[in-house]
C-alpha cells in the first residue's frame, strides 16, 4: 500500500516534467487550458517554471491580464465572465507571444500565432456545433496562375454527396491580410454557421469556396522567389495590382476548377463573393471588375476609396441603373470601433450619392472575427433568393 | 525625389514595428522563415528585439542551434545542408518554446506547438505535391460514443466524386499520443503520398479515415469534465482500457458512419487499420480484439507486450493458423533509434516464436513523422491486393 502511494507520488512528479523524446519538440506536462467555468469565467494555465512574467492577451480583454505562478511552475489567471463567442488570444511570456500549448484550436496566419477561446452560449450561438445535419469541409488543390498550385477550402452543404444530380450555387469567401485559406473554416466556423442556417431553413444550401487571398506569396513560394512585404496602404497602387492578380486567379482558375469539379448552378445569379478586410477589398475589386460574374457582393470590414471608384470602376456609380440591375445584393458591414470604420462610411456615402443600391450593417466592435461571424450569419440568408 | 526616399525609409522603418490592431494579436513585421537555400541549407529568421537568447530546435539538428541578432532585432541562423524531408522545429526564446510566427505549416498537437520545415528533394519525394490527379481531404463530424460528436479527417482518392457508382476499400489510420486527427494529413501528408502512389499505379485507390485517438479528452471536453492526464505507461491497465474505448468508438461508431456516408466496399478484406505510436497500440488492440473486422494491420513505431498478448489476445498466438488466415498483412515497422525499438523487437520475437506471420521493416531514425511517412509509403502498396 505504502509502496503504491510512493510510486503514485513519483508518477505525479514525473508528469510535471516535460517529456523529452529524442529530437522531438518537448511534450510538456498536462496544463488544462483554457477552461471555461460554469459562470463563464475562464481559467488559463501555462507551465513555465523559469519564466519571470507571464500575461494573458486576448480579444475578450481590454488589456493584458497578469498571471501568477504556483509552486509547480504553472502560471494561471481567471478572467471574465466572458461574453459567449470565439476569441483569439495568446500568452506573453517574458515579452514573447506564444500560443497556448494546451489548446488545439488555433488561428491560421502567415505572421502571428494565436489560440482560440470558445465560450459557448446558454442558448447555442449561430456557430455552435449542434445536432443538425452537417456539411463537409474539403481541402483541394487547383491549377492556379503562373503554373502554381493553389489551395482551396470548400464547404459542401449537408446531403451534397447523396444528392447526386442536384446542383448548387457557390459563395466565394476570402479572408484577410496574413490570413490563410483556412481562417473562414477554423476561426469563422462558416461550415457550422451554414449547417445551422440551412437546418433552420434560413439559408439556401450552397457551396462555399475559400481561396487564399495572397497570390504573391504562393507564386514566391513555388517559384523560389522572395515573399513580398504587405503593400503600403490598402489604397496603394500595389494593393490594387495585387487585388487584380487575385481576381485574375479567381475568375480564370478557381471558378473553372470549381465548376468542373463540383455540381454548380451556372451564371452570375448563382455566384456570390464576399470577404473580410483585405479579402473584402479583393471582393469589391473582383466583383466590380467582373460585373457579369457575380450577382451578390458582400464586404465585411472593407471599402474602396471614392478615388479608386472613380478611376478604376467609373461605370459602377456612373451607370447606377446597370449596377443595380446586375447586383441583387451589394452588402457592406463594419464595426463602429473598426479602424476602417471612417473609410467604410465614406464608401457608403459615395454609393448613396450616386444612387447605387446597397445594404449596410453597422455593428459595435472592431476589426475582428467575432464581427465577421455575425456578418456571415446576416448575409448568407440573403444569397441566391 | 528626396521626399520619396524619406517616405520610403519611413515606411520600411514602420514595417519593422509590430502592427497593433486594437485587440488583435500583434501582427509582426515580415520575417521570411524558414527559407530553403539552393544548396539545401536553411535560414531561419525570428524577430525579437528584446530577447536575450534565441535558439533553433528541430529534428534535423543534433542539438539546438544558437541564433544571432542583427541591428533590426531579427535573430537568424543558417543550418545544414538538410536532408530533404519534413521536420518539426521551434524557436527557443529565452527558454520559451515558440512556433515560427512566419510559417503557416504547423504540427497540430494537444500539448506542444511546433512548426514544420519542408525541404524538397531534387527528385520529388514520395510526399511531394506533384502534377498528378489529387484526392480530397474532408473534415467530418460523426456521432460518437457517450453521445459525443467526434471529428474525422477523410481522404478520398482522385476521381472519387466523379465515379458515382464505384466503391472503395478503407484504411483507418490513427495518430499518436497528443496528436490530433489532423496529423496524418498536416504532418504525414498521406493525401499526397497516396496521390503519388496511385498515379504510379503502386497503390489501389482507397479511402483513408483518420480519427482522433483520444476518446477520453473528447468526452471530457463535451461533458464538461476534467481532461485526464496520459496513462502512466503504454502497457498500463489504463492505457489498455483507453485503447478499448477507442476500439469501441471506431468499430461501433466510426465504421458505421463511414460505411453509411462513403461508397465503401464491404467486409474485412476491404478494411485496413494502421497507426503511429499510441495509434499503433490502438491499431493492434482494435484489430486483435476484432479479428473479423480488418484483414490488414499496420503498426508504425508501436508494439504490444508478450504479457498483454498472453492475457488479452491469447488466441492470436495460440491459434496461429487462424490468425494467419485472417490477416492478409500484419505489418510492424520501427526505427533503430526509436525509444520503443527494443519492445518492438520483443513483440516481433513473440510473433515469430508463435508462428504468427508478419512483415517487418526496421529502418534507421527514431520515433518521428519522417519515419512514419516512409512506413505509410511502404505499406499502402500492400493493401487490398
Amino acid at each position: 500500500m505504502k509502496k503504491n502511494k510512493a510510486l503514485k507520488a513519483l508518477l505525479i512528479c514525473l508528469l510535471c516534467l516535460p517529456v523529452l523524446v529524442k529530437g522531438q519538440p518537448p511534450r510538456g506536462p498536462l496544463a488544462m487550458s483554457p477552461r471555461v467555468n460554469a459562470d463563464k469565467t475562464v481559467t488559463f494555465n501555462y507551465i513555465a517554471p523559469n519564466a519571470k512574467d507571464v500575461k494573458l492577451s486576448g480579444q475578450f480583454l481590454t488589456g493584458a491580464a497578469a498571471m501568477t505562478k504556483n509552486e509547480q511552475g504553472m502560471w494561471s489567471v481567471t478572467v471574465g465572465p466572458v461574453k459567449p463567442d470565439i476569441y483569439p488570444y495568446n500568452f506573453v511570456v517574458d515579452g514573447v507571444s506564444v500560443m497556448d500549448p494546451a489548446n488545439v484550436d488555433f488561428f491560421p496566419n502567415e505572421r502571428f500565432k494565436g489560440s482560440l477561446l470558445d465560450v459557448k452560449g446558454d442558448e447555442p450561438l449561430i456557430h455552435a456545433l449542434k445536432d443538425v445535419p452537417h456539411g463537409s469541409v474539403s481541402y483541394e488543390y487547383y491549377p492556379g496562375v503562373e503554373n502554381t498550385t493553389g489551395s482551396l477550402v470548400v464547404y459542401t452543404p449537408p446531403g451534397y454527396d447523396k444528392s447526386q444530380n442536384k446542383k448548387y450555387p457557390v459563395f466565394y469567401l476570402i479572408s484577410g491580410t496574413t490570413d490563410t485559406e483556412e481562417d473562414f473554416f477554423k476561426v469563422g466556423r462558416v461550415n457550422l454557421i451554414l449547417d445551422n442556417l440551412i437546418a433552420e431553413g434560413k439559408a439556401k444550401p450552397m457551396i462555399i469556396v475559400m481561396p487564399n487571398g495572397n497570390i504573391e506569396a504562393r507564386v514566391a513560394d513555388q517559384k523560389g522567389g522572395l515573399k513580398p512585404a504587405d503593400p503600403a496602404g490598402r489604397e496603394s497602387e500595389e494593393a490594387i495590382t495585387r487585388a487584380k492578380n487575385f481576381a485574375n486567379d479567381l475568375v480564370t482558375k478557381v471558378i473553372p476548377y470549381v465548376e468542373k469539379n463540383y455540381r454548380t448552378l451556372p451564371g452570375a445569379a448563382n455566384r456570390a463573393i464576399g470577404g473580410f478586410s483585405r479579402g473584402g477589398g479583393e471582393t469589391l475589386r473582383t466583383a466590380l471588375g467582373n460585373m457579369d460574374k457575380f450577382a451578390y457582393v458582400c464586404t465585411y470590414s472593407a471599402y474602396l476609396s471614392p478615388k479608386e471608384m472613380e478611376t478604376e470602376y467609373k461605370d459602377v456609380a456612373g451607370k447606377p441603373a446597370v449596377t443595380n440591375q446586375k447586383f441583387k445584393l451589394f452588402w457592406v458591414s463594419v464595426g463602429s470601433e473598426d479602424f476602417l470604420y471612417k473609410s467604410t462610411v465614406e464608401f457608403l456615402d459615395y454609393l448613396k450619392a450616386h444612387n447605387v443600391n446597397y445594404k449596410s450593417l453597422i455593428t459595435g466592435g472592431g476589426h475582428t472575427w467575432m464581427n465577421v461571424k455575425q456578418y456571415v450569419a446576416a448575409t448568407a440568408p440573403l444569397l441566391f433568393k
